[in-house]
């Protein structure tokens, strides 16, 4: 593509926006939307670019906002180049490491001696804000290699990414895992394969170059349009290119919108998932910890906490026994043979924990007189499940076979990436695998899918589409025809769910495509729930057979599900989903009962027996606090059903409802309350017990009934 | 005690089984019991003697028969060297190990060139016999340790026993588990830490010396003694001494009886053990597997097992919801502080997998900038229990607190002792640990042991004693008064239960004495079930406290317990009582329902449907095999209930029953029928389901109220 620019003389054609127009040469994108700050950056033939660019004749333009989602990717972008000189101002001594966008934000690491403190970061933003109000302009220019580096002596970090990208054996050295990721895809914000792009910020009043950085844009026309939308949020270490082998750094995180106002509505929405952070609630409520002396991303489930998942476990159960599935049980170690037979070892090693060796026996004179054998802990159940199909001959009419195991597994997740039950280092799979014919394969993944989605939704989560995650070529076996059969057949299936349908690309377990549903929770926000896996491959390296109906020997497809992902990932979603409200069901406690006064401590514990009796988990607070603290207590705790009794209760045989809105209903007859506290958890009601007939009364503390207040 | 011989002259009074008599100076015991051949050894005073003792004025003499279990132990450990005699005639070069008697029999271990074949076994067998019948006497003589070492000196074996116990540092050589344990038992009984003996066996024509072994004894008066009543049952290999670092010799495992008629009935019972072996059963009935693949000791369970493990689990689920038991989850591993602290490291190491030493960081110079951790599998799940007890402050309000899991372990059990089920290297514990005051300890005791009880019962076992086990001073921690304060307790509750009462000195864990549930099985066999720990150490360890009443901080008590031992070996000795014949509610299949002819199919399918509604496990038999062959598949996979329908059946809106014993019961209306099953199962009967009233019909295959036969 020619950047060349014509005499400002002849007229060029562009098309702008999808119409055609004729504009003087020499304009530059800019030139087209002098009428909408709101734009920002635009694509030219199909690449972001800085306004300033000029435009040549049959450019086609399209403008982006800044509250487009590349706009917003660009004004972050700007706003960690603006706090990079901040910094570099307020301590010179700071190396520049990378700064990139990312999800909401920002950040740029720095090389500097001592962590930030949240003074210095305050600091930051005032002078960022000056920055932004003299208006300083972003100014793109292309140098050679030889130009970068004597440009950016004083920086050893961009030295050594021009170094990786343009010198010897540069984009050889390949990097893997989460944070390490992240740094390479901001490294190439930095630092593209093409040519060489320095960012100058030139001061409006007197022109000079007053900071500048290696980049390769776009950017904002000008600091000014970051406006006053942006904050930073807090400051970790980081290696240097993500790996534990460099130099730690120091990163700032920030972010940016185009408003104070949408700035003030993210600060909310991560003030509410904060209120819902199932770490912080798993402690609240005593649900669960990670105790230190067991280690990182090992959860230990606290009584109230094992309850819920009991709970979970029970109904998972019971519709798999319902949907025929066969229960099955294996070891959570093996010798090293059957991951080597499986793959896992070649494809997935870095992802298990290391090897226990074990038997070996040595004689006197120090000789090994028997072979030992090394013990891994299992990251996958499949292999296991493989043994059990394979443990005696199978009969076309076995199929389609259902293996299902709540299977704990062990990964080897970076300390850096774990995180609470949603990313842990141990945990359980509700894990199936299912042997079928290639006749019985679609329809078994339409009825696995709907499977899937009705279980899901009766644990509450009801907003779902599907992703389809295709083949890594670089980490995974088997040939191309039988990927695309597999990722065909996938697809038709969740085409057909009429669910909406993201692509995945490279997304795929080594052994075969999947389909995963993603869930919707109460704030919006998305989360990875169940897998589908369609797999040919396995059962060839272990050799799976069936008899057909014609007496031939065949092998079965293979189809890996897990509904919950695993029960500690599931257990952190339904958590932050509910905000720790759990429905009655799910909840350790289902009903707490709280006389007005100790006078009616009685006849509260004969409801709460009453309803014991019926299977309901229910408790009395007989406690010595007063009435209006265990009201509180009961909140605090999220007790679906509080069941209070006063004078006139008594007198009428009734209890009042308090429920967790603050709403209450006076009067209900015991009978009838039992009735109905018994229906709704034996019917696993996921909606808050409140009838909607019943009138809002937030006032904490007011006893019903009663001449006590 | 002195031995000396009086002149035959002057008579002595000795007391002879209770009764004082006089007797001629010089008289043996077997003077005493001319009369009685059964007599073949006896007690001088509280010591057990052969018969030729000569006795002293004011000896104690107490009769031994041969059928008295020392009697029996003799006559093994007689008929042990015998064996050897005749191996060592068989083969000169054979060397000898140990040959001591063990439950039920004895075994001799050789050095020799090649593994005894069974034609090997027969040929000894034959040998031995001939040496029995040619009535040669088992003569005493004490010898000085350089004797012995002259007479042994071709023994090499033999010589370094006598080093061991009578040469430099003997007695000093430790050694532990299994095999190891019974060597060192084997071994005591060649050389005492007392004098050193050797017997001699006497040709009675020639009175020569026909072979002769070191020996404590005592031994038979004669070879004629052990009659036809013995047999070789199997040779294998085995290590000297138990040690993997020694020489393997060749092990010969025989058994004796008085009579053939006892060996006979002692085989049958091996016959009848071995029907009910639940590794057999286990894959014949398609139960579980030990895939090699996998490793030794680690179980897979299969469809059919996982069904009836899960109904196993259900029932112990609900009764531990019932008795108040909070459900906890711990991961299976850990970093090393826990078991640090908790003294497993230090107590119970060899039981323990090796370590996997993760999340170590080192730099590009190689050194260590992170120290890692060492993981261990768990071997028990008390100290991640008491984590969870530690995890918030406790009121006395929350005590007993009763913590429960199905925490699975694994121990690094040596390949020799791993036997299928009942002793595993992976299982799962129904583990629970209840924390209580002081106070409340004798209660909750009592409390778990009854609650035990019933729920052993609840599964079919019903006869019981109890085994106190006592403190192993050399591996312990804990002082010499708690122990006892917890070893009373513990006796007292156990007596309180009025079963039998057995003690077990030096049996218990390090951190507490126990009892333990013994449970015999339908053929009388005596299992190690459940398990009631008292523990006042590991509270200390772990600084677990509780707020009291008064405010002030105090230890509590912590009880271990196990009730199934574990699910695995539960799940073995269940199928060995039954064999395999399971309870309908713990069966995989409740119901096969099989047609006469095909001409029912649809007629018993309609049943079948309507069983599964009612939550039985149901199948019909469709295949097309013949009825006969049904019928006997049906009795192969013990089916509990069988339903068959024919054309009379199908006319009277009625099934016919067919019970696991071969009796029948015809025309039961197909309402009544689908009532009596459902109820049977719901309610986990154990008894089979055959109403007595029942006339027994063992034929099979013959088809009721049918034209077809």
């Amino acid at each position: 593509m020619s950047e060349q620019v014509l005499d400002s003389g002849s007229p060029i054609t562009v098309v702008v926006d999808g119409e055609t127009r004729e504009v003087p040469g020499g304009s530059t994108a800019a030139d087209l939307y002098t009428d909408n700050r709101d734009v920002v950056v635009a694509h030219v033939n199909d690449t972001l670019k800085d306004l300033s660019t000029p435009l040549t004749d049959g450019d086609t333009v399209t403008r982006v906002l800044i509250s487009d989602p590349e706009g917003l990717e660009v004004l972050r972008h700007s706003t960690a180049h603006v706090m990079a000189q901040a910094v570099q101002e307020l301590k010179q001594e700071a190396k520049l490491g990378i700064g990139p966008y990312v999800t909401d934000g920002f950040y740029f690491d720095f090389d500097v001696e001592e962590a930030f403190t949240p003074e210095d970061l305050k600091a930051i933003e005032k002078r960022m804000q000056k920055i932004i109000n003299t208006t300083q302009s972003f100014r793109r220019r292309v140098v050679t290699p030889d130009e970068a580096v004597a440009e950016m002596a004083e920086e050893p970090y961009k030295l050594e990414l021009i170094g990786l990208v343009h010198g010897p054996g540069s984009g050889s050295e390949g990097s893997q895992g989460g944070e390490v990721e992240s740094a390479a895809e901001g490294a190439s914000q930095e630092v593209g394969a093409g040519e060489l792009t320095i960012y100058d910020n030139v001061d409006r009043k007197s022109g000079e170059i007053v900071w500048r950085d290696l980049c390769r844009g776009p950017h904002l026309p000008n600091t000014k349009l970051i406006g006053n939308g942006f904050a930073l949020m807090r400051s970790a270490a980081a290696y240097w290119r993500g790996s534990e082998k460099n130099k730690q750094l120091q990163r700032i995180y920030g972010t940016a919108w185009p408003t104070k106002d949408e700035l003030k509505a993210y600060k909310d929405r991560l003030a509410e998932a904060e209120r819902r952070d199932h770490r912080r609630l798993g402690t609240a409520l005593d649900l669960f910890s990670f105790p230190d002396d067991i280690g990182s991303g090992l959860a230990v489930f606290h009584p109230r906490g094992g309850l819920i998942r009991m709970e979970m476990e029970n109904l998972s159960r019971e519709q798999h026994v319902k949907a025929g599935y066969s229960f099955v049980n294996t070891p959570h170690i093996t010798k090293s043979n059957l991951f080597e037979r499986s793959g896992h070892l070649g494809f997935y090693k870095d992802g298990m924990y290391p090897p226990m060796h074990m038997d070996e026996e040595v004689d006197a004179a120090g000789n090994v007189t028997k072979q030992g054998a090394d013990y891994y802990l299992k990251p996958m159940n499949c292999p296991m499940h493989n043994l059990v199909f394979n443990s005696r001959g199978r009969s076309y009419r076995e199929l389609p076979l259902r293996i299902f195991e709540f299977g704990t597994v062990y990964r080897n997740e970076k300390s850096g990436v774990v995180h609470g039950l949603t990313r842990a280092r141990g945990f359980t799979q509700d894990d199936a695998h299912i042997y079928c014919t290639r006749e019985q394969m679609k329809d078994e993944l339409s009825r696995t899918l709907q499977f899937v989605l009705d279980l899901l939704t009766a644990y509450g989560l009801t907003d779902f589409y599907l992703e389809l995650s295709t083949r890594d070529p670089e980490k995974s076996i088997g040939d191309d025809a039988t990927w695309e059969e597999a990722t065909n057949t996938l697809a038709e299936v969740a085409q057909e769910s009429g669910l909406e349908l993201v692509p995945d690309p490279e997304g795929a377990a080594f052994y075969g495509p999947k389909i995963s549903v993603q869930a919707k929770d109460a704030i919006g926000r998305t989360w990875q729930m169940s897998t589908i896996q369609l797999d040919f491959f396995m059962p060839d390296r272990f050799e799976l057979e069936y008899t057909a109906a014609d007496g031939t020997r065949q092998r079965p497809v293979m189809i890996h599900r897990a509904l919950f992902g695993s029960i500690e990932r599931f257990f952190g979603v339904l958590t932050e989903h509910y905000a720790g409200a759990f429905p009655a069901w799910l909840s350790p406690e289902q009903v707490r009962a709280i006389p007005v006064a100790d006078a009616f401590d009685d006849y509260l514990r004969d409801v709460v027996d009453r309803l014991r009796t019926a299977g309901v988990r229910a408790e009395l607070d007989a406690s010595s606090d007063r009435f209006p603290k265990k009201i509180r207590t009961a909140s605090k705790d999220k007790v679906p059903f509080v069941l209070i009794a006063g004078g006139d209760d008594v007198d009428a045989g009734a209890v009042s409802f308090r429920y967790r809105d603050g709403s209450q209903e006076n009067g209900v007859p015991v009978e009838e309350a039992i009735a109905r506290i018994t229906a709704h958890v034996q019917n696993r009601v996921n909606q808050d017990p409140r009838p909607s007939a019943v009138a809002e009364d937030p006032s904490v503390g007011e006893a019903p009934g009663s001449t006590e207040a």
